[in-house]
Formats: structure tokens, sequence, C-alpha cells
């Protein structure tokens, strides 16, 4: 079976964006991070996301710019699995994307039913509705040292409590703590 | 001058209470845990908390039960000064504990101007006033392995986000993470 997991930066109050909707504040120059990112991301597996980071993404990774900036990185993006939830959306022109417009949880028990490990990027409702049905194997935060006041919380209004266990924890200079944990 | 520091347990999610006002979630018995935690509120210095947090704590620490099972940290606790935010109490008998019925920052100040460190005990609204003030020198957040949907936030509402400088990290054996931090 394949693996579902899920990476978000948080910040120390728990939003994932703050009132705007920003992601600003999660964002670090710290080289050691970016290198730690990009080798946790490089499992050549199948990328997860909902309608809004879906159209955050395709533009940019299948734009000239992109191809110029990093173009490993976006030959990867491009070439990968990924997977899209929208009520909304039809069909996909980018490559290898499926629009899932199925039940959600018989979706992603279909992903975790094959062969190819899934992660969740961005998306915090996915990570909530995944974690509350079982389904999220694996969590990772990167612990932002900031606190927002308010914002989009990770999840918020699940129906109950959810417990882990911690796996992993790792110190960046920049002051962000990176945290892995499973469902308990 | 003095410090003014704060001691607080976290959900995943970024909450101190759930959302029945409950924290028992938090609750480890882990014997590391409880030997780190005493040590490190060992300062003898001036505790500071708000009104319903004292309701909960005198009773208890004035009690018989408390001479009995832990007369040392009884002992400490009743001889420590002890400040009370309050707006409804005027005074109270239980020992060296001022009620605060001033101006919240200049009562802050006041404390800070002294000679005595002081730990804001559990009360997430006055270390979220103390923190947007820029009272706060040091915010320590055990950070419990578990996602709530909700609760008490810690710092919901604050009117800017504070950035924060990350001192030191810490794990327990029971997956909670200690984490610490000065404002950046």
């Amino acid at each position: 079976m394949a693996a579902l997991s899920a990476f978000i930066s948080l910040s120390l109050d728990g939003c994932y964006a703050d009132a705007n909707g920003e992601m600003s504040w999660a964002h670090t120059q710290d080289p050691e991070q970016a290198e730690f990112t990009s080798s946790n991301a490089k499992g050549g597996g199948r990328l997860v996301f909902g309608r809004v980071t879906y159209e955050m993404m395709k533009p940019f990774w299948t734009s000239p710019q992109a191809a110029q900036m990093t173009p490993d990185v976006a030959a990867g993006m491009n070439a990968m699995p990924k997977t899209v939830f929208s009520r909304s959306l039809k069909t996909s022109d980018w490559r290898n994307t499926r629009v899932a417009t199925d039940d959600f949880v018989s979706e992603l028990e279909a992903i975790r039913a094959g062969d190819l490990d899934a992660s969740v990027l961005g998306s915090g409702s996915i990570v909530a509705q995944a974690a509350t049905a079982g389904l999220l194997d694996e969590l990772q935060v990167m612990l932002v040292p900031v606190t927002l006041g308010g914002g989009k919380r990770l999840f918020d209004g699940i129906p109950h409590a959810i417990s882990w266990r911690r796996e992993d924890v790792r110190q960046f200079s920049s002051g962000n703590v990176f945290l892995r944990y499973h469902p308990a």
C-alpha cells in the first residue's frame, strides 16, 4: 500500500495562511531548509491538492520562467502524477493531472491502495479531511516562529480530536522547527 | 530589570484549551517532563495569572491535600509573590497575593521594572495581551501532539503579527516538544 503524507507550514498559533490568505510569513531564505525541503519532496510520488492550490501552481510550473529558473524542479512538477480535487473543474490540460470529482474518501482510498506514495501540498482543508477520515499516514509541519492572531487554521472544525505520534524533529537556523508525526 | 515569561501547553493546532475549556489532553504521566517542568518553574520569582486561573489554583494549593501530596510545591506556591488580574476581585486572602485592578500595561511594566522575574501561568489572554504590548520577554510552549479542531486559541485576535526568535527545543518521550522563544 502507498502512504499519503502532507507537508504544511504553520504559524505558532496554528494557521497555514494569514487573515488575507497570504503565506509570505512562511517564506525563508535559509539554504539549509531549501535543500531539506526539496530533497524531502523528491519522492517521485503523486501530488495531491485542491483547486485553489492547483490554480496557483499550474500557471507557474508550466511557464517558461519556471523552466528557466529551476529547470529540474519544473520538469519534475510537470511530469509527476497529480490529483486535483475540484467541484468546478472538469478536466485539466496540465500534464499527468487527474481531476477528482468523485467522492473524496474513495479517491484517497484508491490512491493509498496503489503503489505510488502521495503528498498533499498546501490545501489545508484536504489535509484536515484526510486526517479526520483516518487516511493521512504522515503529517509534516514546518513550525514558523510567528504568531498571526488569525487566519486559516489547520484542522478547524474537525469533528473529533486526533492524537499523533512524534517521529522526528529538526531545527533550522531560521528559527523554523520541522516536525513529523504519524497518527497515534 | 526583571523578565516576564509565560509557559503554556498548546495543541498542534494552536489551542490552549479545547472547546469545553478542558486541558486534560495536555496532561502526561512522563516523569522526565514532570521533573523538567518543576525545575523550570523553580525560579522563586513572581507568579502572574488571571482570575479564572487564580480560582482554580487557590482552593487546591491552600488545601490540606496539597500540603500532604506535594508539601514542597504547596509551600512554594503559597509563599511566592503572586499577582492576579481581575476586575471583580477586590482583595485576596491567599498569602502574598496582589490583586491588580490597575491598568494592565502599567502593572506589567512595574513588575518588569522590579528585580523579581515573573511567570504567567495558564491565562492565555494575559499572555496574548502582554506579548502584544511588547512586555513578554520569553514564550515557553509545550507542543502536545494532538489536533483539537477548536477551542481557546492563543493570540486569537491580536492586532498585529509577532515574530519570535527560537532559543531552545527539547523533546520528551511522550511526544511533547518544548519550545522556547524570545521576541525577534
